[in-house]
């Protein structure tokens, strides 16, 4: 959960691509990490620990151990949305940066050159480099303002 | 901990004053909520929850409890630093908004008007209206960048 964001990705288009870099760097492949990993090919979006061990009927520490593992090998990340827990989805994949309605908790994902102008701000004013790919931006989304 | 950030704060300038506002709304007063309240007045900066409670030598799960009381009478507000617990202060003495540093914890405190450049590109952007009391904004500090 506090994995550096900065771990390059390495290039994978599949399961199998995956798996086989897991096991070129020795990494010994049980059947749930398997599983946890082709969870995450099929969802296509982020999704929670909770949630992947709730569909693969597996232990939650043992997903999230899973999961940082992965995490570790560059092959995934996980965004966290305000309070919410993380949700994880797999890197290199989707490099995309996220704002949060912390009112209704509606997700906009923006791709990173998007948010260029944003960045350009916060640089001039504070020298700091952001990225909202890990900790999305929070705020109130233009329905709620209307509302 | 889910308390909407927009609960209006009420004008207090000690905790003689902020004990008298909670008075009148007929609140009880213990000794340990007085007690969580005059810390955050000793502090003078942002504290977690931990933090009070190994001061006062109380129960963490009170000290939590106490906390979202004052948050949701509007005496208390809490920010978040990329994946650290809440840091709870006074609302009204303080609403600047907060850039962290994932790499060093690094925190640089701002005014809200000085943020509004940012917030401007954001809502053209998306329309989203941003703040970042409740959630930093994460990224790399200056120094961590050049290291």
């Amino acid at each position: 959960m506090t994995q550096s964001p900065d771990v390059k990705a390495p290039d994978f288009a599949d399961l199998d691509e995956a798996v086989a870099i897991l096991r070129e760097r020795g990494m010994r492949l049980s059947t749930s990490r398997r599983l946890v990993l082709d969870a995450l090919f099929r969802a296509g979006t982020p999704v929670t620990a909770e949630g992947v061990a709730t569909e693969l009927g597996l232990d939650l520490a043992s997903v999230y151990r899973n999961l940082e593992t992965f995490e570790r090998q560059g092959l995934v990340r996980h965004v966290h949305f305000g309070h919410g827990p993380g949700l994880y989805m797999l890197s290199g994949h989707d490099d995309r940066e996220y704002l949060f309605c912390e009112q209704c908790g509606a997700v906009r994902a923006l791709e990173p050159a998007q948010l260029e102008p944003v960045r350009e701000q916060i640089r001039k004013l504070s020298g700091y480099e952001a990225r909202f790919a890990h900790f999305a931006i929070v705020g109130r989304c233009p329905d709620c303002q209307r509302a």
